[in-house]
């Protein structure tokens, strides 16, 4: 008894709960003759009523907690379920081929299936997948195989999974789940993202979770150490418990920076602020004492929908993070879209290298509409606080100055119809591609501020897929080279007396900030919840000793030497 | 008339002759129900026989022309249309149907396919492969559509292709194909790298040869400006026939420095390589002066089989080519497979990015039996020439301890057997990950040699997928931030008093050598047939004004830039 997994910490925190596993159930059938018509038919019909009242319930359900937009799929999905055209069909092949009705509803299905995906136009594939689900739900009633519904969890519990996926999370009701735990995954995944927003814990990378957890095992997720118990003793148990307190108590302990600024112990100041997506993480910005927004991404305006949004939905949402920090500085991303990223009503080519092929910057200069109506609706907001405009995936200065270009034309434009546009609204850009980093003496004569992308900086540096578990040992953040490059655009800021910060996940470690720190970053980007702990971390280191180390770093050969001096100075 | 075509000069020379549309025929077809049995039986026997004789005549001709080898997969092709559990069932599905014989054969061959790809073994799923292309050559022939068969060309001809493949370039007769053109690509496309090879000239990227140019038309291709002539005039005719012997003129010029050192005006020394993917172009090197080997590609040992090469035949492969080379030096890549390329018996996964993927030394240090087998042939060779060792894709210092460890140890395995080993083989590094340019100083201490793979290099800096047309503006050779890279790997190695050399298509690229040779870069490794004219144009310049030009260089903000400042030099 007592299992325990191994995984990444992707959040921090301790939960101990029942465990839901939220995991594909076996709806393989054989297809079968059958001699009674009729009981055939009533089978289905009993798995088509249970199937009903089982999405009723879960749009109810979804509409009290998350709201009418969250609990129309499960309307659409009810209309399929009540459409005489899709069923009459299920069961004349019943009567007339006297087959099983698991096979009838697949061979029906099929067919509606093939014929909506063939169309050319969008929403109609979408209903394509709209009857997959459904299909699913209809064949677990017909076989007795449970089917997960996460959105009618109503109990505390602990969700395990292969991965969560972005729409697995959207439907969950926050208020019970108390942590994460997934066999693959990586500290950038999405679930780990997700983990973190929603500030509970998480372990990534078990490997083998859904495996050795079975559904209502008592767990316990400690998202400090990346360790998973199942089916604990009473002694570990109550030792978490104990260490829940305490962490609870350094959380009280941290609290008490909120309104601090940030200085190291010999007295440098910089600067911690979030990453957020939504003008919903304003909430957490401001109750985690973030010194403002250090990159706003801007897709989640434009994903989950059927068409891009217009000037005034994205005016909208611009003025209201604005409004929300009163004046603390807000660095906005422009459309960074693309590559993995996949927008349904954008007819974008598939590549064989997304992460290295037409997105972000790229796009918006070819696809100007799109990128012009973002530019306006910012400028728009731009008097309603302290904006700065980044843009993503710059590689070189002709793409800097063509961006630049357009946002002046959109600028000049709006000044000419009489709107009003601040007139000190900061443009810089995210260094995340290795020639920016190279080429930043140059860029800083341009550009106001540089903002690193740690994430794909180090992926396109190392040559190596973050998200391919086969090569991930190489996303190596506290490697040399990586250092070499962060140095470079920093010491490039300062020379020309501009800022440079950093908005990948690296910002927000406990083993980069001294280093970082030790480099001369002003500004450190990271999940909310992320920063009263690093506060509390550089309260603690002397800068000029973390230049120290930082200079020793730099002439190290490889990632683990890095670490081991890290280690060696915070744990003194 | 006289349409003119722009694409991108891939490979130098002038060709006149008629064009051959090497482009896939119209094959599709109604299924149809037909009354006349017997006829449609006899329809598809007419079919058959021709089929029969085309693939004899085929055959017979690649036999001659390329030898039993190549022949072999026509053999193959016969066996099908001979087989009667092939050709019963079609015509049965006529009979018993009564459908055409296009549907038919189309049904049938279906199957077969099917179950020949559903095999887990990879000799049979490449039977699938044969049946498709039988089935296409009998479809054109009851459908009286030519079919395109470029081994039976038989007097002078221009190719022009959407974009030629491998197994399209396989076939060809040599003797014939003067030039090639094609829509797509660009210098580094499969194409481009063949049409080098065979010293013919080529344009591509035209974006529209296909659709502008017809079977028979006249057309003239030049590879010097990258234009293609389609039916131009008698005037336009007779300056390029002077153009030609022109250009013939220049290289009997060029021809002369055969036997000379590379000396700059100044009197600085350099060498020049060649490419070379196995044993059968060691001639052209020889022919055309290559002072060595800076890159033999090991991947074509491995390609086109059904398994490994065993350590017996490698070692055959690398001893002729040293041996060949009389003492001059050979630099041999350890197998760079992965990524875009596929070996059919390694069971490699489907990644999302492959070019950011498990591949080359990440392969080879997972797969140890295959690496260790290649690195025993090259040891036992290495008694037979001057060999030197280098592996690619290393991201990092612990990667090339790794794998030298692993040198070191089948040496000393060897030596434990009584076999002889060279002991002053080379060992030395591709530099195409940014991270190990940045680090560049680092690895100088411990490797013997540099050579920077721009093709590589230059994508993973830029983030941009040199395949993907729609970034491929970003595949930027001359931009200041490569520069500086290349700059820190030969300072870096002139530091320790090693060497550095180039073997990506920059090094023979006119525009970039003044830039390399003022960088200091030692060795210049390109294909065989540029070696002549870089040597020619090495001779003219002065390392001296190259030093001060590159200076400038690293100082500017962008390619244009770059460009300008290099044609300004080299055009004085």
């Amino acid at each position: 008894m007592g299992k325990v997994l191994q995984g990444i910490a992707a959040s921090s925190g301790i939960a101990i709960a029942k465990a839901y596993r939220l995991v594909e159930p076996d709806l393989s059938y054989e297809k079968k003759e059958i001699s009674d018509v009729e009981q055939e038919i009533r089978r289905l019909q009993e798995a088509l009523s249970v199937t009903k009242s089982e999405l009723e319930a879960i749009r109810d359900k979804t509409k009290v907690e998350l709201g009418e937009d969250k609990a129309a799929i499960f309307e659409a999905h009810l209309l399929i379920v009540n459409d005489p055209e899709m069923i009459s069909p299920i069961e004349d092949k019943i009567k007339s081929e006297k087959v099983n009705a698991e096979h009838a509803l697949k061979e029906v299905t099929d067919m509606f299936i093939m014929m909506f995906e063939q169309m050319d136009n969008e929403y109609m594939k979408e209903r394509a997948a709209d009857i997959r689900d459904v299909r699913k739900r209809i064949l677990s009633h017909l076989l007795g195989v449970k089917i997960v519904n996460p959105s009618m969890i109503s109990e505390d519990a602990i969700l395990v999974a292969e991965d969560l996926t972005p729409s697995d999370t959207a439907q969950l009701n926050r208020q019970y789940v108390k942590a994460f735990t997934t066999n693959i995954g990586g500290r950038t995944s999405h679930s780990a993202i997700m983990a973190r927003s929603m500030e509970i814990p998480a372990v990534v990378g078990t490997k083998t979770a859904t495996e050795d957890i079975q559904d209502g095992d008592l767990i316990i997720v400690d998202g400090l150490k990346g360790e998973v118990h199942v089916n604990p003793s009473e002694e570990v148990i109550q030792s978490y418990r104990d260490e829940q307190i305490r962490y609870e108590e350094q959380k009280a302990e941290w609290a008490k920076l909120l309104h601090e600024n940030t200085k190291s112990a010999d007295g440098h100041q910089v600067h911690l602020v979030a990453n957020i997506g939504t003008p919903n993480d304003l909430e957490g910005v401001i109750n985690n004492g973030g010194e403002g927004v250090g990159l706003f991404r801007t897709e989640f305006l434009y994903m989950g929908r059927n068409e891009l949004p217009t000037e005034e939905e994205q005016f909208e949402a611009y003025k209201a993070v604005l409004e929300g920090l009163n004046g603390k500085p807000v660095v906005v991303r422009t459309l960074d879209i693309g590559g993995d990223k996949e927008l349904s009503y954008l007819d974008l080519p598939k590549e064989m290298n997304p992460f290295l092929g037409f997105r972000a910057i790229r796009l918006c200069l070819e696809e100007q509409d799109i990128f012009r109506t973002q530019l306006r609706a910012l400028l728009r907001a731009s008097v309603y606080g302290n904006l700065k405009i980044m843009f993503p995936m710059i590689a070189n200065l002709d793409e800097f100055r063509a961006a630049k270009g357009i946002l002046e034309e959109e600028k000049q434009k709006l000044i000419n119809e009489g709107i009003q546009v601040s007139d000190d609204i900061e443009v810089g850009i995210m260094v995340e591609i290795p020639s920016t980093a190279v080429m930043a003496d140059q860029f800083a004569k341009e550009v106001d501020f540089f903002s690193v992308g740690t994430n794909d900086l180090i992926q396109y540096t190392m040559a190596a897929d973050r998200m391919n578990e086969r090569v991930s040992y190489l996303y190596q953040p506290y490697s040399p080279a990586i250092l070499r490059l962060v140095k470079m655009v920093i010491d490039a800021a300062h020379k020309e007396g501009k800022w440079a910060g950093m908005c990948g996940e690296m910002a927000g470690d406990e083993l980069a900030i001294p280093l970082l720190l030790g480099l001369g970053l002003d500004e450190f980007s990271m999940s909310a919840t992320s920063i009263l702990k690093a506060r509390s971390q550089i309260l603690h280191l002397s800068k000029k000793e973390m230049e120290d180390l930082a200079q020793r770093a730099l002439q190290m050969s490889t990632t683990d030497e890095v670490i081991e001096a890290v280690k060696e100075v915070i744990e003194k």
